[in-house]
Formats: structure tokens, C-alpha cells, sequence
């Protein structure tokens, strides 16, 4: 068993360093001479007056470093926001912090300023953004008829209603100033080349960061109509409610749409997501000896219902020697979502783990589930790797796993296994990932 | 899509062949003259004096059928209950129907029966026991101190509440006589062989049918457990609880534990289940051009959930060629659960499927999920075959699919969409399967 925890740890750091967000950024982006080169399309860069750089997102200074070490000295002013624990130093640009998963005052800050700086922009700058998983929290500017804590609480809401992020994201657009499109609107007629490490599975741009360089193709209708389905209207803030009431009568305008003009000058580049993690996860674990296959990239449900699929997939592994034989790996990116019932202290990744944990007891393979940016629900471990034995370890500390679950307590339960995973901040946000790995049979 | 609907069909229908329990039978039984094979292994028929045929299930009278077609004179007398619906001519053996999943009276008389029968098999009978899927339901002996009512009452609460198979058979054990090893108690020291065709996922033999000639693992202080657990022991009747805590305290005697004398005369054949069924369906797959893996046979986990994780497969399939190429099939069979909280009609399959559609829109594939028993749910559908329009059917039929589902309400939107699988009792019993056909790229 500690070999195959010994592969696992590669396997995880191998998934890493595959979305690092520099690598992911030196992918895309190289610069000959006066040549910047974005994917395969040349700018000439004697044509650009001034090049901005903002950014917001837990890799936005891991990006933001990248970016200077490719256009240096041609940079004439940059903010970026990212998460407590996620700044790096940058030269050219200002590197801030801000709270995530519930945006403060520092976020507000920062979208100001970096409102501020893409409203300075002219026809003949280049913008450079750096879009991140995390971003939508980090760059936080309430419309006017709204405050920050009302922000707050509707994100509070949201996230405890087990809303996924695309229904998160709807919300929010249509709350804030330069999401669903508006950093592009202010930004125009410059031009403007967004980066984007996705952490949003099947990679819907206008979803990342709540897509502030895409067209928002949700509604204020949309907005309202999550809002009561999740069960949290009448929740909302009074003010929230006016505003998104007053939007649905068409009494302020709607979010920029597809065909607006502003888009004509932005183009949105994919640099990293959780497929290329999942894609180094697989290949890593083929060269230590475990061929196997990727799921999905898209993994979405309920933490604690996933965990018994995967369960049941390394049953048959172990049982049958199927989807894949022995040694193998199942990988899958993706994220689970939970509705929080009970008052414990966990993330989806962790739940997943627990409840897969209590399932495969005895069986000879671990389970992985972490989160790429190292830090899963409000936790400070970024998963668990577990085996068939962490059921017992975690009772033979006297904690009952199948209450922990339902308490919502899967922190401690695995804490009292010794099967956290702790990375601190990875510095980039991708997916997260799952993954087990079964041994050789006998 | 009509082809790959076609061709989903083709696959069910060799999937239920694969699983029908009159083949089942005759692949582990056959006779050459005076000797009786059983799987490898011989019994000579002079060596016995009767013969008695004994069964309960929704496959008990096929099974039967299946039976005097090998022992045809050799049978003195036999009686097997099945579902309402599921009933077959039989010549020497009585072929009987009551109520599932609740039990009812009829049941109660046809256990009684079945008792009286195996009571009175001496050392040189045969006595065969014919087991199968809903076996539990059908096979209601309540203990002396309780009524049918009780149990009745007990297992409608144990189906609401989320349980587990398991879960739900390690109480039902402990009310009953013939449960957990009970029928093995009273036909002892006559010989016993049981033909298992199994609809539980991972066919652990103590649960098919609450394994009523296999040893019980399972005790009265577990069983109290889980009743807490599931939040239902406040609303079981007091005798319910007096029995299970008097039982806790050994006041009375527990169900046959492994070891105990009565198993050295039994041999559990398994002649059927959810693997085989999903392998049959891979197998016809592939002759049609559609290369496949299977997931797993012992899929578990909340019906919508387990739908949302289907999804995200048929995404990676149709997006990334992956885990199988295009056209290609994953397969999957076990049995999922469904908390009901609506008022709504369904059952798991099609819950399953109604989730799975809300995710997979304009995909071009589809997706079928459905009971092997032709039954979902307390519905007269068997599942759902559904594609990437599912959802827009529904809602041009005026029907809400999220509603619905929130409702439990899979039946209504999937009947509005034209998408439910309807066969009838099958006279087979294994797992559920589900499956996803992707039809080749462009």
C-alpha cells in the first residue's frame, strides 16, 4: 500500500506541474523580437502603443510573473488580484490579495483599479488579461445599487444551496460591473487577449471567472429564476432583488450579449484546464507501471454520491480487472458539488474520499481526490488519498466515518486517518481531480 | 438517432436473454440419466428419495419451468411465489402470486407453505431452492412476537428512507423465520441446493433474497442500527423494537451464523446476474459497431446524482473520444437509490435518466437506464432511453424536467418525451443497467 501511495504523491505532483500557470502561459504565449506570437498568430508589436496587464484568479500572479518574463520591459502598467497565500512577486505589475471564496473590501479595491486602468486603455493598447479559477470572487464590484456585503450574502447563499458555478456565475453577472463581459466593455476600443486557466469543467469561457472578456448569453430572468429554484429569493437582500427586478423589466441594460461590439476586439485563449491535468495524471501513472484511462472531464454531482461511483468502479477493478486491469488507473477532472447539512469542517473533495472510503473497505487500492489549487472547501488540505483501510484507521481513533459524513465533517474524519492530502496554495486552479490506482493482483 | 435508438434496443433485448432465468438455469443444471449435474459436480439421483422444489422471487416460476424441464418425474412436490404478473404454468410444482415490493397475505401463506414443505424433507431429500430478485418481499414469515402489518410498515419506511439493500435485509432478517439462513434452519438435515439468480450488485448471496439459506453476518444490534441511522426507529411499531432490542439482549435465539450445522447440507450456485447481463450487452454492442467497456456491476449511489456523473461521461465521449472512441458504449449495472421527497411518480432508472437528460442536451447519443425486472420503481415502465433531445421533448409537452425531477416525478416528463421503456414483467430479475451509445462523429 505505501508504494501505491508513493505513485500516487508523483502522480499528483506530475498533475501539477502540468497546469502550472507559467507553463501554461509559455505555451501560448513567445515573443521573436518584436513578434508576439499568441498560439499560432503573430502581433507585431511596434503596432501596440501600450501594453496593460490585469489579472485576478488564485494564478494570476504565477501568470502575471510568466507574462514579464515574455514581454518584460514593453509592459506599462499592470494590476493583479489574487488569493491570500497566492501572491508572487512581479516587477512591472502590482500584485494584490483579496478573500476568497466571500469577496472583501481589498477585492473591491483592486476591480476598481483595475477597472480604472482598462477604461484608460486606448485604440492602439493591448490589454492583457489573466483569468483564473478563483476570479469571479477576487474581482467583486458591486453595480451601484448594491453594496458589498450584499454581494456577500448572495454568494454565501449560493455556495450553500449547491448551486453549481454556472448558476453561480448567472447571478453574479448580472450583481457586478465587470463580469459577463464588462471588463471588455470598458476595456474597448482597446485591444484585449485574455488568458484563461480554466477551472470550470468542459471549459465554458464565459464561466471561468465568471467570463469578464465573453459574451454573457444568461438573463436577468435567469438570474432570478436560479435564485428561487435553489430556494434562497426570499433570502437575497432587498436591494438584490430591486436591481435584478429592475433588469428583467428592461429598465437598466442587460450584460453584454454576443454580436456586441466590444467583442470585436478581444480574443479569449484557453491555456490550461482540467483535461491537461487529468491528460499528465494518466501519463504519469502509465510510466510507473498503471495503464489506464481517463473518465470524464467533466465530472459534476453530489461529493458523497460521486465518492460511491468511484467506489463501485474500483470494485470491479479489483474484482473483474475491469474498465482497466491490474495494476490500472481511472482518472477523472472535474467538480463535485455539496449541500452542506451538518456544522462540520470539510470540502467536496474530502467528502467524495470518505464516502468512497467507507465502500472499498479492504480492497488493495487507493483513491485520490484533491483540488489542483491545494486548498478544498474551507479547509486547509487540498483532498484525501485513502485505501481500504482508512475506514478502520479512522474508527480506531474513535471517530465514526459514517457520522462524520453526515455531518458534513470529512476534515477530521480523514485528519484522524492520516490520509489528508496538505500542499498549501499550489499556485494555480484548475479541476479537481480524482483518480484511483489499484496493484498488482494476488 | 433513430439508428442508435434501434440499435439500444437490439442491446436490451440481448442483455435480457443473456439474464432470462430459464437459460440461467439450464447453464448450471442438467441431468444425464440417473445422475444430476450441478455446475461440475455430480449428484446421483438414486441416492435421493424425493425431491422438492421450492422458490420465491419474481424469476421463482421461470425458474421452475426451467427445473422440471431437467427433474420432470423426479419431483414430488414443489411450490414457488412470485410477483403479481410474473406467473408461469408449472406441472409438478405450484406456482403462486403476492404482492412486491410490500408483502402481503398471500405472501405470508406461500411462506408458510414453503416452510411446511422444507420442514418436512428428511436426510435423503433434495430439497432445491429456487432464489431470486424480490425473493425478500415474497417470502414474509413474520416472527411470532410481530404481524405482517409490522413488517409492512417497516419496509415502507426503510424503501423511503434511502436504504441500502443491504441495510434494508439486515432488519428484515431479524423479524422473520425464514430469512438469513432461516429456510436452510428448517430444511435441515435434508440436502439443499439454492439456484441464486441475483439482482443484488456484487451478488453477496446473504443478501439476495435476505439469503435465506446462507449463514447471516448481520446482528439484532445492527440492525437497531441502521434503523437509527436512517433516521426511522422512532416510527417502527413498539413490537418491532421490543423484538430487535430483546433479540439485542440474546433474550432470543440470533439468525444461523456462519458454522452453524444446518449449512454443512447447502450449496449456494449464483446462475445469474447484473455482470452477466452487462456483459451480454457490451458483447451486442460490439457486433453493432459499438466498442465498449464496462464501468462497472456494482453501480451504487442517489439515482440523480449517478445521472449527473453519466453525463459527464457522455460529454467526454462525444468531446474527447474518451474513455471509448466514437461510435463506441460504456455499460454499467448495479443498483442505484432514490431519497423520495416529492410527490411525483418514478423510480430510480428513470430518475436516473431524466437527470442524465438535463445535462447532456444536443449531445448526439443516448442513454438508456432500466429494471432487468421490467418494473421501475412502483411505475409500469421499466427505465428510460433517452437522447440528447430528451429534455427539449419535455419541455415543448409544456412539462418543467427540473420541476419534475425535484418532484420525483421522472415518469410524467420522460412519458411527455415519448422516452419510457415499457416491456412488461420480463420473468427475469438481475440489476439495473445503464448504458450510454455514442454514435460516430460529424
Amino acid at each position: 500500500m505505501e508504494k501505491l501511495k508513493e505513485d500516487a504523491r508523483r502522480i499528483i505532483q506530475a498533475a501539477l506541474s502540468a497546469v502550472d500557470p507559467q507553463a501554461c502561459v509559455l505555451r501560448f504565449l513567445r515573443r521573436e523580437k518584436y513578434i508576439l506570437w499568441i498560439r499560432e498568430k503573430p502581433l507585431d508589436l511596434r503596432r501596440i502603443k501600450r501594453v496593460f496587464v490585469v489579472g485576478f484568479g488564485k494564478a494570476s500572479a504565477a501568470m502575471a510573473q510568466a507574462v514579464e518574463e515574455v514581454l518584460g520591459e514593453r509592459i506599462e502598467a499592470g494590476i493583479v488580484v489574487t488569493a491570500e497565500g497566492n501572491a508572487l512577486p512581479a516587477k512591472a505589475t502590482e500584485v494584490r490579495e483579496a478573500s476568497h471564496p466571500i469577496p472583501d473590501e481589498r477585492g473591491v479595491l483592486a476591480a476598481k483599479a483595475i477597472r480604472d486602468l482598462a477604461t484608460k486603455a486606448e485604440e492602439d493598447d493591448l490589454v492583457l488579461v489573466l483569468i483564473s479559477g478563483g476570479g469571479s470572487a477576487l474581482l467583486p464590484l458591486p453595480r451601484e445599487e448594491i453594496t458589498l456585503g450584499d454581494l456577500q450574502k448572495v454568494n454565501d447563499l449560493l455556495l450553500r444551496s449547491g448551486a453549481t458555478i454556472q448558476e453561480m456565475n448567472a447571478v453574479r453577472k448580472h450583481l457586478e460591473v465587470l463580469k459577463g463581459g464588462g471588463l471588455a466593455k470598458v476595456a474597448f476600443p482597446a485591444q484585449v487577449i485574455s488568458l484563461i486557466l480554466s477551472d470550470v469543467p468542459g471549459d465554458p469561457l464565459d464561466v471561468v471567472a465568471s467570463g469578464p472578456t465573453v459574451p454573457d448569453p444568461s438573463t436577468y430572468s435567469q438570474a432570478i429564476g436560479i435564485l428561487k429554484a435553489r430556494e434562497i429569493w426570499e433570502k437575497v437582500p432587498d436591494r438584490v432583488q430591486k436591481l435584478l427586478l429592475r433588469g428583467e423589466k428592461g429598465e437598466i441594460p442587460e450584460t453584454p450579449k454576443p454580436g456586441d461590439p466590444c467583442f470585436s476586439r478581444v480574443e479569449n485563449v484557453l491555456v490550461g484546464n482540467g483535461a491537461m491535468a487529468a491528460e499528465a495524471a494518466l501519463e504519469e501513472g502509465k510510466k510507473l507501471g498503471y495503464p489506464g484511462l481517463i473518465l470524464t472531464t467533466s465530472l459534476q454531482g453530489e461529493a458523497r454520491e460521486v465518492g460511491k461511483v468511484f467506489a463501485s468502479i474500483a470494485r470491479e477493478m479489483v474484482k473483474y480487472g475491469r474498465p482497466v486491469g491490474r495494476p490500472g488507473m481511472v482518472v477523472a477532472a472535474g467538480e463535485t458539488t455539496v449541500v452542506v447539512k451538518g456544522k462540520g469542517k470539510g470540502g467536496r473533495n474530502q467528502e467524495l474520499a470518505l464516502s468512497a472510503a467507507l465502500e472499498i473497505e479492504g480492497l488493495p487500492l487507493v483513491l485520490c481526490a484533491f483540488s489542483t489549487d491545494g486548498k478544498d472547501g474551507s479547509t486547509e488540505a487540498a483532498g484525501a488519498l485513502l485505501d481500504g483501510e482508512t475506514a478502520l484507521r479512522i474508527r480506531a481513533k474513535g471517530v465514526d466515518p459514517e457520522k462524520a459524513l453526515l455531518e458534513n465533517d470529512s476534515y477530521h474524519a480523514l485528519e484522524a486517518a492520516g490520509d489528508l492530502i496538505i500542499t498549501g496554495p499550489t499556485g494555480t486552479n484548475v479541476a479537481d481531480l480524482v483518480f484511483i490506482l489499484s496493484g498488482k493482483e494476488g
